[in-house]
């Protein structure tokens, strides 16, 4: 099992903290829902970390290491890394940059309903989705946005029914005809929010979009 | 103690959350490096909550309850408590907003070093601040813009020598004359960031401005 991608070819590999390795929620799984974990879900025997990125919660384990520094396996070390966006500096020295560890995952949330390009009658609509807090915290807050950010409603929020469980929200509002964005940004219990643009948060490799959720609709007078 | 700003006028009280009280940093304290604790501080004894709002640090404490509910003291029910931007609702019912309870310090970043409105000669320049991360988490990593935004620079980042301790930063830059803004902002081990504008976070009260760090400076051409 080596994979061809990594620079050398090399078996899958990852790392996570120590600290977080001893959390009850940290499992190594041979089994889901009263029956053996399937060939494609891992089996023999998978590592799952809640709140953490899919990468860490790897499958097919054949060997664990406890050791001092993170893993220096290519897909901890090189990839799934998030690069600054411009590497060049304007001042100053050029500065290396090997990038940040992906490994807790950050605030963010999705509009789930309408479709984003979806044609709807103008009038009363619904619109839902979820949203995520990441590691230690809970969605406190989200705000839809029917005409790109002017004005704001806040959604129902459903409580958090585990730390690593998505949070559903719902809003009501009245569109008017015309083509309109959808937006919608949560807020953490620290009172923290998500960026408004892609462009705050772009990377090289494309991570961690934490930016408003957004989705484009045509809304259709009625005759 | 009553405080008539309290409605009704009360004593102050406050309330934090059983599994934060739990923690080891949370202090009740009669005594400071070694000394006493004075009048000022909060003598003759006080709460210290590390990693949350000041306002939940009380002072020349009196009582202390276990109870299941925040307390309903006026300045935790109704003062330090974000509010919507916007309490009107523009599609269906109009909803009540009793705001967020501020508890847990959200990731935010300062500029220390210039001024904001200072004057500098043009050329290299150092530029310097501190950054926080919040309840659990790290900075991992600042970035230093000396025009308004449009080119960035990674900061040089001290580690975090306690989770609530301020993290200093560094940066290099080549100030070209004219006037500049000089902005920062931080991202967190989970790869969250800073949102742009005050706009986005603006609440009535002026609570948790965690927008991007600004400072205007007039860069004067070298005679």
């Amino acid at each position: 099992d080596v994979a061809e991608e990594a620079v050398p070819p090399q078996p899958y590999g990852s790392s996570i903290p120590l600290g977080k390795a001893w959390q009850g929620e940290v499992l190594l799984a041979w089994a889901m829902n009263g029956a053996p974990l399937t060939q494609v879900h891992g089996a023999p025997l998978r590592v799952v970390v809640p709140g953490y990125i899919g990468a860490r919660s790897v499958k097919w384990v054949e060997r664990l290491t406890v050791q001092r520094e993170p893993s220096s396996n290519y897909f901890q070390a090189t990839a799934y890394r998030l690069w600054r966006g411009d590497c060049e500096s304007p001042g100053g020295d050029r500065q290396s940059d090997d990038g940040m560890a992906l490994g807790a995952v950050a605030l963010n949330s999705a509009i789930l309903i309408p479709d984003d390009g979806a044609s709807l009658p103008a009038g009363p609509t619904r619109v839902s989705g979820y949203a995520y807090a990441g590691d230690g915290r809970a969605v406190a807050r989200v705000d839809v946005s029917c005409d790109g950010g002017a004005e704001w409603q806040q959604a129902d929020l459903d409580d958090q029914v585990s730390p690593w469980a998505w949070q559903h929200w719902r809003v009501s509002w009245h569109l008017a005809p015309g083509r309109t964005e959808i937006v919608a940004r949560a807020w953490d219990t620290s009172a923290a929010t998500q960026p408004e643009l892609p462009v705050h948060v772009w990377n090289p490799k494309g991570y961690v979009n934490t930016s408003w959720a957004r989705c484009q609709v045509a809304v259709q007078a009625r005759s």
